[in-house]
């Protein structure tokens, strides 16, 4: 209420008591001057009440909740359905404007300020590990998201057909290349130890055999599957500088994780990094369907914004921003120690486990989120044991346990990956992955941990009992879904 | 409840009232199983209390919802504010996997089905206007969507690489080609009495100047702006089949007119139409950021399906399914009866309220949802009083009205439009532009034709005031946001 | 958001944009002023969005909301469960204080303004028909309302024993004397044509007889089922005035007729109305649960309302404010003129179809709101057939029916009622009830004669084939709740 | 969704992810039946999707949900504004019949079975702490469910006039003695330490002054603001078995204490206790409006309940099932441990701050969540410091510290108490309230103690400033609202 209509109260209710609500309310509207002045995160997280208010107030912006409007255009914010307006707080216009995803909309300001402060939020809570200079959030999730600054690239280098890029086995970030247009090169990573890391010899050999000119750009990865682990990103960024070629990092869950974050800071400092796009909803615990292009050059950001053609979903934008003022700075901090603690509980509870079963964790220090445990023996017993296992996960209500057994091949997009799951040619142990990602709870790994327990000792009666013999599973490798593949020597 | 729960509650409350409440119960199961069995928009729309009780026991299918779930993945569907979660439904797994954006996910059930559902139920809803074999909502807006069906044509097609379009002044539709890589064509068009139509001689003129084999598509255009009108669909078409080149289809908002859809039809019919693209939010009344991607040949529609790499946001796809529940193919039928019964209304009272001031409603029978007044006159009076016109309705809440000055020019993504805003180089008028579009009220009409007459007569008092002088206009342009341009005389 | 926030906001969105975005809030404020400052009904009904905003404002009012209170009493408005916060809109207080039902509550600014407002829009509805100074909402349904009225009597009036009540067959009334402590002094009506009326000169004899002083009030009764009709009013008031006896009316749901509330006004002309109650949610289509307590005189108000120990739930308070700033009183209007066009078409319909069975529709032209049809063919038919209707349009979903058969005694709180249901202890006729009541749809009328039809053909033809016999009836009463009781001859 | 629509599904999504999905379905049904089966409050809290499932299923099976509905009564439970219906999960009847609160309603089995299981879910709450047999939740708060059960008292003791009442300053439980018609008899508390507790010596002698049989019944209290301390009930209830005379005990806010619960268990075993009384919101954390009426005899309590006359909202019964179902026994338990854990550290944190002011913490052992604190250094410095105080803790934030001055008169419903608000005609020190209830959290007694730290300081430094002279007050007083009142020597 304005001014005006305290005065008004105060004629119905005593004058102090009125005095005293409308303080109250200040203090409301003093969080959400600062989040105007400032564009930053709240260093402690608002209530459900300031931000509903905050919302509602963006809405009362605009045309379509407007009171006297009257609307004789093709796009008008009409809403057919109340419990649709309802949960989009009747901010009906999406975001950006034919010209621009980050431009502001005459007919809908309240949505243009939730886009701005948006980017602006997630830009503070990027800048919590290092310098970033421009960001924005895109309704679409990375796979889509890389495809566009692909796009964007091949109107500065209309020479670029190929990208280099160190293998990861995510279709998505594949297909993401393809779907662009553009040829992906793909470079085995090496084992180092347990690990799989990235071939930098290999990457340089690539660039000089197709000449850096038709190289679009190289796209690396931080966050991903142990025992790979992020790519050599200082290496890669001074390769890119070094030779002109644009480079593009694909950080899907890496924000959560200080490590991928670090990484992309000093790849930035030594070398070049063009743009680094993460996942909203791996990040920030949202639903699917956005993402963030970042980068510390304003301009080509802006490029690539500039490149969205036409208006887009404002969905992912609010979920963002509802989230991170729920949870304020201080709040995601927290939910970031924790993702820490549990990696730590969650290797050493692998490990205990992989002892008692006669497996091992394998030793994947620069994985900062996902472990993986050999399943050796459970592979020694039969073949079929380990896509068992994944059945017998999934049953169980284990999810995100991926297990991965040797030797599938895989064809995607016309390209066909040995080993493919396991990103390598020919890694030496089967596995099991799990992983501590953000908002994950104790009773998440002790959970997972006796379950799995139980599976693998019901593996090995079963088996002994068997004496050898194969295990029926007819029907159930669709159980496993995503996470078991048929297994077809080479 | 299930039948057990209902066997419990007869000891609880009478048992002839448990049977009566469990027999309402299966009248809402009844509609559910309709819609899961024909997969078609019901007749008769369904009652929020249908609504919720489906959406609630889609979500518990979702692994996220299950009750003894651990989750040791990178994506867990986990949701960090309550507000969030709740404004999904707790469908927190967006829709698609890597492979496909229409695939179905293992850890969540209920989103797939929710997906499957609504691309099913919105192709029941372009039946209505004849035979369309298949169809996806993709989270994107239609300009993006353009973009993916033209990405996806560059892999059939590697030596494309232009695209034929009939000029029509609408930014992010030309945006979608020179970010998917392309250069566009623009052929403009040709007057014939107040109407601007395809002309189809100087597109077969291009195709045998450019040669069929580097042209990647035909872009073609249904819904526009008068005195633009739809494309000339049957030739095109005809002509696309005739030289074996792709045919896309930009049908914004085409959906609510039958026109529109029936152009779309005959197009197939006679030639060829590869894909038609067209708004959820213009034609569906939701809020903006999604698009259908709808065609004749499934394997291709399923080919741009698998294009898009990576899951994606639900949320456009809940929008429109609730949406369309809730009206039920007769509501959504009468709410396209009433968008052509206003259009009748406001092209009569454009008429008499353009007689009233000495201009005319242009005579534009070929397209079904724009209009467009004449603004002879007031052009006469001053040049400012044209953009003005655009500045007043802007601040007394006529939203979606747009004023149309001579001799615009406009650079594009490098592309000079010479009379930007008119679709054509030199149209003989100044003009006004409103729509009557799915929603519309006659209050919505009402309103707009009265504040248009106080501003039409403002102006005229103004301008004889100022006996010729010029109307000071000091800040005022950026009022009218998107709706005016400078004009600079060629 | 306050002018400093927006003023703010137009470094980052443009100020024109932004001052109409502040402009439009304007306008929201514009209604809540003048809601604060009349203390009326708008006569147009407010958006969902202007209730929303305006039910925030009040809720951050109080100091369970506040965002630096510090708790340390008994009763601090906390709450458990957010799906319980929600729901409230963060309303926790309640209503009112250990004084009075009426009073400002120093903790909830917000919550004692929204009982004043709901009190004053109330009124403002209820003189819609007239003269009325003042009323109060109450969180108690009408009969517990009526007790607090008798009650609070019982302080001006000590040596009142009885209440002289003209007899209605209606349960909680009469429950509400004896819950009071007070004896009913049942006075049976008398039979004018087809309709019950109020036998004055019974009244009057008992007055005479008991002593006007022994006697707390008269209590009357305004809607009630047909063929029973209003109570004379103006010569019940008459006649307290005469022998200065309180006079309490139960309007139940006499609020939406016009005709209830005029004869309530013309009592209070001539005579003596110390108070009328009446039902939240029979007159305003809200949940059951709430009662207006209302009268002429201010100050006898005040006293019940002074009578209510400690404080109440405001959540019927809520409703009804909800529901009439929905509505606007243009919408109440419009829901009254339909309950009497559906009145009319209902007698119709209920005529022929009397007519088409044999029977006839009473003539019961005083009652508004009820309607009554006669069964004395189907009584003539069997006994049993009767009190079988009522089963059967249980179980086909006809609610409210009433089936009325001849001869029920019922026993209540110590007191036989001879023929009960039917208000008399020999009406001629068994007959059904049927009511057109405020928010009935044309629908509602349809089916339900439809429905009806059948039922009857249904019974005549399953005579027909029993020649006679009774017609077994094992386990169907219970179907019929509240509506049958079981036959005894006296 | 039912089986059948499971199969329906298969065809859509993959057979095996639906069937994870329908057991997921089915371990909320488990919860379901447990709780049906049970009626007990789970042990662990329900999520929310659980809740609302379950709400949405209570919703269905009410006859204004049917989808096939036709209703011709004068109550269909139709709403007019889609907030309202939403807001109550669609659940309008309400609860109760006429004949009785505790009812199955025919038209509303869901609504019914709400009903029976909130107050069988309560009743296993009341059970932890001992043997209670029958309860109820009663829409109305604790003072006009105390008068109910005057109400019905009166109907088995016709000759009862008086209330004998052991003082205790709060004016609901006073006037519900009043409102019920019966004449209040004040004892005065004795001083025992710094304790005010029952004189039973007193109390015998007006039993025995006034004739147990014109004694309605004793009224006594648990939960109370300190230095009153809970009633003597065992001997209390000794005297009313000894005397016959039935005994109603008011328990506030005591069902959060152990100690007031294990009084009125003992009072059972060894004496007579009729009811006790309870207040939802202050022992549940829920909105203000409900309360339970609970004892020992089954068929007392349902003489109660079915004195209630007519329907009541079912609002308070919703909120609290709700809440209950949210926390679980588990949650419930933890929010108690929690109270005690808070009052031991508010004790030493005041014991703290009194001794740095030179005042001390009253010796209240027997009272479990009050505590006081003397201010007779602030009252020796000025008489007025001690109200200002109040209106200083107020205006600071700090809700619910009460401030007691002595000598302060106030007449109630006609009956005049000296020293109000202290319990006592005389007590020897006036002093500051403050409560550990439930819900309160470290930070609301941190900043308590704070905050009342620099205002005691800040009241000194003024009064040594003005070395004696008054401090001016203009218009503080009503700041204060109900915590100050004048002080008039007697």
């Amino acid at each position: 209420m304005n001014s005006e209509n305290f005065s008004i109260s105060e004629k119905i209710v005593s004058p102090s008591y009125i005095r005293q609500g409308s303080q109250a309310r200040r203090s409301h509207e003093q969080l959400i001057r600062l989040l105007l002045e400032q564009g930053k995160c709240p260093e402690e997280g608002w209530s459900e009440s300031t931000i509903e208010l905050f919302l509602n107030e963006l809405a009362v912006m605009d045309s379509n909740n407007f009171l006297g409007n009257c609307g004789v255009g093709e796009r008008e914010g009409r809403v057919a359905s109340s419990l649709v307006a309802r949960r989009h707080y009747r901010l009906i216009h999406g975001i950006g404007r034919s010209g621009d995803i980050a431009a502001i909309q005459p007919k809908a300001t309240g949505s243009s300020l939730l886009n701005k402060l948006t980017n602006s939020v997630v830009l503070d809570i990027l800048k919590l590990s290092g310098v970033v200079t421009s960001c924005f959030v895109v309704p679409m999730a990375t796979g889509m998201s890389l495809t566009l600054c692909f796009l964007t690239l091949r109107h500065k280098r209309p020479k670029g057909r190929y990208i280099i890029w160190p293998r990861i086995d995510q279709k998505s970030c594949f297909k993401a290349m393809i779907t662009a247009g553009f040829e992906p090169v793909v470079v085995e990573n090496i084992l180092e130890g347990d690990e799989l890391r990235t071939d930098m010899e290999a990457v340089e050999r690539k660039v000089q055999e197709l000449g850096a000119e038709n190289i679009l750009c190289i796209h690396s990865t931080t966050s991903c599957f142990a025992p790979r682990v992020p790519d050599r990103l200082e290496e890669l960024a001074t390769m890119s500088a070094k030779y002109d070629i644009p480079h593009v990092v694909n950080n899907a869950y890496g924000v959560q994780s200080s490590k991928c974050m670090h990484l992309i800071q000093q790849g930035a400092r030594v070398g070049r990094i063009d743009a680094f796009v993460q996942s909203l909803d791996k990040n920030f615990m949202v639903p699917v369907g956005g993402a963030i292009i970042a980068g510390f050059n304003e301009s080509f950001i802006q490029e690539i914004s500039r490149m969205y053609p036409g208006r887009a979903s404002a969905s992912p934008s609010l979920d963002v921003l509802i989230t991170l003022l729920t949870l304020g700075a201080s709040g995601y901090r927290k939910l970031l120690a924790e993702q820490k603690e549990m990696y730590t509980y969650l290797a050493q509870e692998l490990k205990r486990l992989a002892a008692a079963h006669g497996e091992r964790l394998l030793h994947t220090p620069h994985n900062p989120i996902s472990l993986a445990m050999s399943l050796d023996g459970l592979q020694a017993q039969s073949g079929k044991s380990v896509t068992q296992l994944g059945s017998m996960l999934f049953t169980r209500q284990v999810s995100g346990a991926r297990v991965v057994a040797l030797g599938n091949k895989q064809m995607v997009s016309g390209h066909m990956f040995c080993g493919f799951m396991s990103h390598s040619e020919a890694y030496p142990h089967p596995y099991l992955n799990a992983a501590s990602a953000v908002g994950i709870t104790r009773d998440d790994v002790t959970l997972c941990i006796k379950r799995l327990d139980k599976c693998l000792k019901s593996l090995r009666k079963e088996s002994s009992a068997r004496s050898g013999s194969p295990i029926p599973l007819t029907g159930q490798e669709d159980h496993a879904g995503e996470y078991v593949y048929k297994c077809n020597k080479k």
